[in-house]
């Protein structure tokens, strides 16, 4: 009973640091059928009266992307029937689009899979998208975003709520949900494509992971400790960088003294909040135009220019 | 040549941009004959007047942990001897010291080569040690220490100049070093131990970067750009929070009023270095008592107090 405690207190945890779920709110799950969205199910029925949900319902998107797709299906259906839980059910033929698009397929499954969940939560008035992410699922994106170059951002990985989708396993470990699923005889189905080596994320999750954690066993929580301090440190900076381009701004154009008299980092952050570039090259163009006259292309008709005094925004029509 | 001049134009580039070996120095180069080191001592005699150097010399520890140990030793004085340079060895049975001491191999094996090192430093009178880090080096670092919880600290890694190392090939890849030394036709030894899987540090290297290199091929120049951010953001944080410390600061206590009404992230930070504590939790307990009443052992007899309007440091005598 150890292990059933320790993911619902890490649930009930988070609900009450985060006031993830209001009382009364109506939530729709979404639910593949694997183990994580099994066990977040389980988990928020445990404890749906200290959640006091108005509606609690389950969604699965079947992408027809492997042969299993459709007993998968039945699966899901027979899970919340067994649960006596409402279950809307989406499909498309996921591989079909991406190709026909040339797109990524992994991008264009998830974007069809949030079009559905939101077009049932939109016509079936859901308050809420309830997703089973878990910490180990934020180390992989924090791994993969810092990989591509996000920064301190992509180190953050996603947040326990964004908008509409909240993440009430977010602090759990993947094998805490394991120890759950077990101790409380749940069923699930494996979903073969988390195995498949083709996907960057199942060889973040089989080939670096395990390395890392021979580093440091408690590599999870290490890492939420150091997400934490950094999120903290992001929301000063921005802040700091917010007061600097408010104190430099003069409608379309910045004033260079403020500017230059601030640390590199705040100009830097506030010369991207200006322009809305990211690429870190365009800025220290930009950061240039400080100490010297010119200016620089942002595309689309865009351009920074030092006009004297001061740089600013133009549109070339 | 395009080959050869890259590795060079990165050396150029950095010591111009960070003055990192002055005119007329007396430079010992940590040599383990491997091609790293023997691509450094290449790349510099190539540079020898642009560097100035008053004195260019070799420093090669043997470990005596393999077979090959005196072959390599070998290796090494031949190369000097061909290259005209002096070559200082020292040796060690680092294995019998780890196995005695209990501790771990690299450790020691770090530990002994730098105590070596900087005894040929100090009795000849060389005024800095270069060593032939590299970017992927670099890499691997903050990796290593990421994973093990050092924070943005860790994901920092070493700098190009620390005291009296400098690290002429900090921004140089491997790859770069690889096709450098074959251009240039070099001769080295392969260190076996380099493909141990035993090490984290070899694992890091050969499971995990190949992975991440994967979604980004270039990886390692996307990780210098991040850690440049993150080091001149983290510059401005120290500032920051050493200037919180000086407003708060009353002999050995703070003012809990100057504390409280700055960022949480500024609080943790001064907290840090007023105490001289790293965990994190201890931190978040000192924190706790802005708020409260109470004391929170340091250890070794030392304590923080919240005395009235006062965070105090006390040592239990």
């Amino acid at each position: 009973m150890k292990e059933v405690s320790k993911l619902l207190r890490k649930v009930i945890r988070l609900q009450k640091e985060e006031r993830l779920i209001p009382h009364q709110s109506s939530v729709l799950v979404a639910f593949s059928g694997g183990v994580d969205s099994v066990s977040l199910t389980d988990a928020l029925l445990e404890l749906k009266d200290f959640f006091g949900f108005k509606r609690l319902s389950l969604a699965h998107f079947n992408h027809k992307l492997r042969v299993e797709a459709d007993r998968e299906e039945e699966f899901c259906r027979g899970f919340a029937e067994e649960r006596k839980l409402e279950i809307f059910v989406g499909s498309e033929n996921v591989g079909e689009v991406a190709r026909s698009s040339k797109r990524n397929l992994e991008e264009v499954a998830r974007e069809l899979r949030y079009r559905f969940l939101r077009s049932i939560k939109d016509r079936e008035g859901f308050d809420l998208i309830a997703t089973a992410h878990h910490l180990n699922d934020l180390v992989e994106t924090a791994l993969i975003w810092l990989s591509r170059g996000a920064g301190v951002e992509g180190l953050l990985g996603f947040e326990p709520k964004e908008g509409d989708i909240v993440r009430p396993m977010y602090k759990v470990k993947k094998e805490e949900i394991l120890s759950y699923a077990k101790v409380r005889n749940l069923r699930w189905v494996e979903d073969t494509s988390n195995r498949d080596p083709r996907f960057f994320r199942n060889r973040i999750r089989m080939e670096v992971i395990p390395v890392l954690k021979s580093i440091n066993p408690n590599l999870e929580e290490t890492f939420l400790r150091t997400r934490n301090i950094l999120k903290d440190e992001e929301e000063l900076l921005k802040r700091l960088s917010r007061e600097l381009l408010y104190r430099a701004r003069n409608e379309d154009c910045l004033e260079v003294k403020v500017l230059t008299q601030a640390h590199v980092s705040l100009q830097r952050r506030a010369i991207r909040e200006f322009t809305g570039i990211r690429n870190f090259s365009k800025v220290e163009q930009v950061r240039n135009l400080l100490s010297k006259g010119g200016e620089v292309s942002l595309g689309e008709g865009v351009k920074v220019v030092r006009k004297g005094a001061f740089l600013c925004l133009k549109k070339s029509l």
